[in-house]
Formats: structure tokens, sequence, C-alpha cells
């Protein structure tokens, strides 16, 4: 059988962990896609870097190992996309423009497979780029752009195939969870931690896509489209980062036996699907709690198989480049049998705020007797019904208590906080903070 | 495409599960497969009790749902081997018996794919059956044979693929480990634990191969026949079961921050495999010591993607069943693509008594002065480095007490118990317990 040829476009931490792989596994991966797998050219602005850091030989890039302008770098990539000898394209430059939502169609429409770790351009323009591929009859590899390492793409794909999975959770960034972490390790408030984790490289110099749950909820809107068929975007989803997580957070988590952890959440009901990024308590029993650092984890609720967990390195150069090797080693063995489509089931996605959940609920009032009264008073009368009462922080003119609901909605918790608004204006000092409870 | 059809061989508890998930999930399942999969006849002794449990159709089952002779159910799947029509045959009889070996040859000659839950006839015949589906060009399916519906195959041979594993740790037998998990948090015996698993219905009336470490033996030797191209049978590996574990033993792993597990380890060094079943104290810090109950979980240690975890239901009818039909709809999406062979690669069993590891050893000893002292003297001689030594128990005339040592051989440790013995004949009560430590 003739060498699979690959074309590696962007080759910094990403693309430079496939090309290292690909020529010190060439071996081993030839034995596994049943056919020696080539890199036939890779282009990169800055090659001579680019070749130091990963040990590629300069050969290798376009243009010989000298230093590209933007403009040679495109010519380039359309030589690639015009050469009919070349497979696939591997797209590791990353980002949302124009020209590489161009390239991703272009790479499709010129009979070559696809494969990327590039979950915003999945989450934003799936739709387009799936409908393409299936049209080119070309293949889309994509395991990368979900939690790296975790094979959760060919664990719904391939693995999962004798079952129907209910639900799932997971902790998919792992910056904020690093972060989260440290908070409850080293008892460091989010500025801190946050710091630290930027000092040593788990977080960006600007870190708003990982600590606000943007890039948790590219990757859920990537699963919920090949687990449910739901068509939409990330913005589609409700999203709540961590930075308002707090100290006192954790210790009404640990109260309740409880860690925080930043939640990826989904859940069918009939023909429903609830689904959320946000901060959730997670009950010590359950494994996800145990899950610290930059880790990732993600937990099926099978329909036949019951509840299943994988964890693994939700980044990194070796790690990332390991899932787009898997991709290409498996299109490269499976060829026209590798597309596969989303499913387009006629799930609809519904408001999470409507979903059953336990809930911790925490008030921070003015410190004046018969506070715990008015608060309890106006959630049970929307029908909640209180687990537990967590002891009060008394601070000089304040207190922060919480209260444990019975699984309820969120709904009718906001319903119970605006009626304290109303009745008792000045009771309350801040919006309650009200955090799911993961069993 | 024309459907795929399916004879289901043996149809209790798990071919039953598979039977209800192929006729409950039949658009699923097709969607997945790229076409429909059809059960073309299902073999049974007793039809009408298979019927009843798993809400199958009498009319699936050859006979039509009477009673069969084993002669009988012979002739039925002598018809169903010549059926050219038939595709894949689904053998969920069981055990090792000639006539189940030559089943399976006899499958795979008569040019059907096979898929499989039998751990045992694969550890133990593995070899020759790999070779005849290899002649045959016919598929083997045996997810199920490993860990149930933990994905552990697939991950292997379709996930991993831009990687090299390493090293394994795992939690392959859930009796064992729903009796470990009893003992530790119940603090009770192993006798009692083993009651209760039998009364619960989570170990057979004879429990010998899961708490002999001989199940999990099996799954091992299958996986190291796939991760390493080992061509081992199960009685090549040095296995030890979870019989002589004491509360003491619990107590001890206690003090080191550990729970016991019995562990399936393998470990590659250069041209080397090291590997095993024994107990071993797991550091809590690893998250095996976390699975309780009868929940398996398998750690991989990958090149590139660093630890990967998989956990999941390891036993059960629907959880089986799915790993099955998921085996059969990859064999029927991928017909021959899906054929493969394990990697036979150069490495060699080794003895694990040659591997370095940190050890707890525990001494039962005549209470008399000066033990402590030729113990650690004797340790210190095969230069041993000890990290801790745990308080002594003390009973009426005898001391129990562990020694932690720094990584070294189980040989140096049994020499040195061996010196013991020579030099102070009457000191060891009982030969010393040699438990490895998992971080």
């Amino acid at each position: 059988m003739k060498p699979f040829k690959v074309a590696i476009l962007g080759c910094g931490t990403v693309g430079g962990g496939v090309a290292k792989i690909l020529l010190e596994e060439c071996k081993r991966v030839a034995e596994r896609a049943g056919r020696t797998i080539e890199i036939a050219s890779i282009v990169d602005l800055f090659p001579s870097q680019s070749a130091q850091r990963h040990g590629i030989d300069p050969a290798y890039y376009c243009g010989g190992g000298k230093e590209l302008t933007p403009r040679e770098a495109a010519r380039y990539i359309r030589d690639i996309l015009s050469d009919e000898s070349i497979d696939l394209v591997v797209e590791t430059i990353g980002g949302t423009s124009p020209e590489i939502v161009a390239l991703a169609h272009d790479a499709l429409r010129h009979k070559k497979h696809l494969v990327t770790a590039n979950k915003a351009l999945l989450a934003e323009h799936g739709k387009a780029i799936f409908i393409t591929a299936a049209e080119q009859k070309r293949a889309l590899g994509y395991e990368a752009a979900v939690c790296a390492a975790i094979p959760i793409i060919k664990a719904i794909n391939e693995c999962f195939t004798g079952d129907e999975i209910l639900s799932l959770s997971g902790i998919m960034n792992g910056t904020s969870n690093y972060i989260l972490s440290q908070m409850e390790a080293e008892q460091r408030g989010y500025p801190d931690a946050l710091k630290e984790a930027q000092e040593r490289g788990y977080a960006e110099a600007d870190p708003s896509l990982d600590v606000n749950g943007g890039d948790a909820g590219h990757k859920l809107t990537i699963l919920l489209r090949i687990i449910f068929g739901l068509d939409i975007g990330s913005d589609d989803l409700q999203i709540q980062g961590i930075e308002s997580i707090t100290g006192d957070d954790f210790e009404f988590a640990n109260e309740m036996d409880c860690s925080i952890k930043l939640i990826c959440y989904a859940k069918r009901e009939k023909e429903s699907v609830f689904a959320t990024v946000r901060p959730m308590m997670v009950k010590r029993g359950n494994l996800l709690s145990r899950i610290n650092g930059a880790t990732n984890a993600v937990q099926l609720r099978n329909k036949y198989a019951q509840q299943s967990t994988l964890i693994g390195q939700g980044a990194g150069s070796l790690e990332t480049g390991s899932a787009i090797v898997s991709d290409i080693v498996f299109i490269a063995r499976y060829g026209d049998k590798a597309i596969r489509n989303p499913a387009l089931y006629a799930y609809q996605l519904k408001s999470f705020d409507e979903l059953v959940f336990p809930y911790n609920v925490t008030f921070e009032t003015a410190n004046v007797p018969g506070i715990t009264g008015i608060v309890t008073t106006a959630i049970g009368k929307y029908e909640i019904n209180i687990d537990t009462v967590s002891h009060n922080r008394y601070h000089a003119s304040n207190a922060v208590f919480s209260i444990v609901t019975m699984p309820c909605t969120h709904r009718q918790i906001a319903n119970a906080v605006e009626e304290i608004k109303n009745r008792h204006p000045s009771s309350l000092l801040a919006e309650p903070k009200i955090i799911p409870i993961l069993a």
C-alpha cells in the first residue's frame, strides 16, 4: 500500500509534538495504520525555532528552513492543498480567523482529510465544517480538540457504540482545575492562585477563556454534537467561570464533604438535553472531586455499561500530539470508513435552570436577628426542601451562611431570592451564590 | 448494504445482554455500524428461561423455544457455521473445554468473525486462535474479555496508537476488589468479607479463580499480548491472590497512607517486560486506591500522553453485553480492516522479582528483645535501605512489625529473609509478608 502523506500546517507547541511523534515512532505507527505515514511537508513562519525545539530536520519545512512571511506561508499552503499526493492536512495553526475557517473548508474541498486540535473552530463553525467534510467524503479528526490525551472522541464514536450515553460530567479545563486545586489545598484566594498558575505556566497571560468557562464550553459544545446530535454553538450554553469562587465557598463545600470543580455537565431527559459549564460542589465520593492539578476527566453515564470514567492529560505538546497522531493512524487505516458524521437526533437544548439538582445557596446578609428565618421562609414558600443549614460566618457587619437544598430547580431558588429581595430590600448584601451539588 | 447477520451461541447472563441490546438499540446500532445488524439465530439449551429473563422473542432461538439436548445444540451450531449468510458468531458459552476451543477455531475457519467474552479461552489458547483468525482473515473481538465495560482493548488498539504504553497497573477483578473494600471499610476479616460477597452475589460459590488472582491473570495475559506482543500463557505469570491478606495488613497499609488492592502490573524496561498479579499497597494519592466495590480500573503510563486512567464496570449482563455489541458494531463497520493481530515485538517476560519497587515487609517474630535489630541488620546487609519501621503490634507471645523499604528487588528481600532464618532459626514465627507499594 502506498505511503499515507501528511502535511502539518503550523508547527508550534502542538504541531511540533505531532511531527516529533511521527518521526520517532514511524515503525510503530506504520504497523498500526497498516501503511507507512510520511510527513510530506511542514509550514511554519519560524522553521528554525520550531525545528530546534522539537528536534525536526529543517528539510521538512517549506522554504527549507528559512523564515516565511505570512504571504509566503499562504502560498506554500495553497501548493500543499493542490498537491494530489497529500492525503491529510493537520491544522495546528489555531484561532478562528476567517483565514483559518476558510483553510479548514479548502483542505476538505481539495480532498484532504483534516485533523485539528482547534476546539474553538469546531465549536463555532462545526456544523459547516462537518457538512463540507461529508460532502467531500473526507474524514475529520478532532480527538485532540477535547481533553487532548483523553480519547473521549473515540470512546464515544468507536467504543460505547453498543450503548447510549445518558449524561456526562467532566473536568475539561486544566488551568481552572489547577487554580481551584491550589485554592483548596493551600487555602489561597483566587487572585493569588491565578498568579501562581501564570508563573508556573499553567495559565496564560490572558487567562480569560480558561477561567471564564469559555474553553470548557467549546469542548462541551463539540461533545454535545457527537453524543446528542445538538446543533448549537457554545454561545447557546449557560456558562459560568470560576472567578467568583472564594475561600468561604471552599469552607462551605468542605462542610458538605465536597470539593469545588468547574464542571461540564449534560444530561438527556426524554427529548431534552440540559447542559451547562459552571462550578459545582462535587461530593468526595465522586472521583471527579479527586482530580487535581491540570488533569482532565470525563465521566459518562451509559444506559447499559453504567458509569465510565476517563482521566488523562488535557494539554501539552506531546500529549496533544499523541491524540492527533492517533487520528492520523485511524484515518490512514480505515480510510473512507473513518468518515463519521455526528448523528442528528431530535433532541433539544433546554435551560439548565429547569433541571432538578441539589443546590448550595450562600447568602451574605446584614448581621441582624431573624435573618435565617426570613431566608428559610422564602425558600419554603417556593417548595424547596432544605437539607442542611451550614454554620454562619459572622464578620464585622455581615453574616454569611449556606443552605443545602433537596433537589429543586435553579428557577425555584431564583424565585425565592427575588421574594427575599422584594420583602426585605436591605437584608441581602450581595447576590446569593447558587452552586449545584454533584453527587 | 446488506444486513450484517449475527448468531449468538449461549444466551445466559452475557449472551442474553447482547441479544437484548441488539434488539432494543437496533436503530442506533445500525447508524453506527453503517448497516443493519440482525440476530440470525440464538442457540441455548434452555430457551424459555433465557427468553423470559432477557425479554427476547422465543422465535429467535434454534428449535423455536423448546429445550435442547447438548447433541441438538451442537447440531444447530454446525448448521450456523455452515450458513454462509451469517457474518459473525458471538461465543458466550464460556469455559475452556476442548469443544469450546474447537468451536472458536471452527467458527473462524467457516469464515465467521468471532466475538467472545471468554478471557480464559484467550489467555490459555490465544496464540492459536489469533493465528487461525489471521489465516482465515476474520476479525476477533474480545473487548468484553478484559474488564467488560471498560473499553481497554479499543483504547490500546485504536486510541493510544500515536503512543507507546510503558507500563500498566489495574484493578481487574471486581470480586476481590469488593472483598478488599469491605475488609478495609468495615474492618472485617477475609473469611467474613468473602462470605458477605457470596451472599450478595459478588462472589461465586467457588470463588477460587477470583480470589487467587487467576481471573485477573487471564486478563493481564491478554493485555500483555496486545500491548507488548508477549506470547505467554497465564501460567507464566507470577500470581498471588488475596486470601492471605489480614486486618493487620490493612492497619500497616493505613499507617503508610495506603489501601490494599489486587493489582495487575506490567512494565517494560528496554527489551524486558516485568509482570505480575498480586496484592499491593496503593498510596492514597493514586486513584486506584479510591476504586472500591466491584468497579474495575486500568491505568496506563504512556510515552507521550503520560498517565491515562479508565474506570468502569468489570462485570454484569448488560455491561458486558454492551462491550460485545461494540465489537459487533466495529467489525460490521470496518470489516477486514478490523482484523488486527497483536504485534510481536522482541520483548521478553522477566521475573517480577528482579524489578525495583518499594516494599512493605511484615515480620511476625517471637516477642524477644533485639529482634528489630536482627531483622534490620539483615536487611541492611543486602543493601536495602529502610524508609520506615512501623509500630510493633504486641500479642501474647509474638510481635508483628513492618518495614517499608526504599526501592529494591523482591530478590534482595528474599535473601535478607533467608539470612535471618539461617542465623536466628527461631526468630521468625511465620513467613514474612512482602507486599509491593504502588505510588
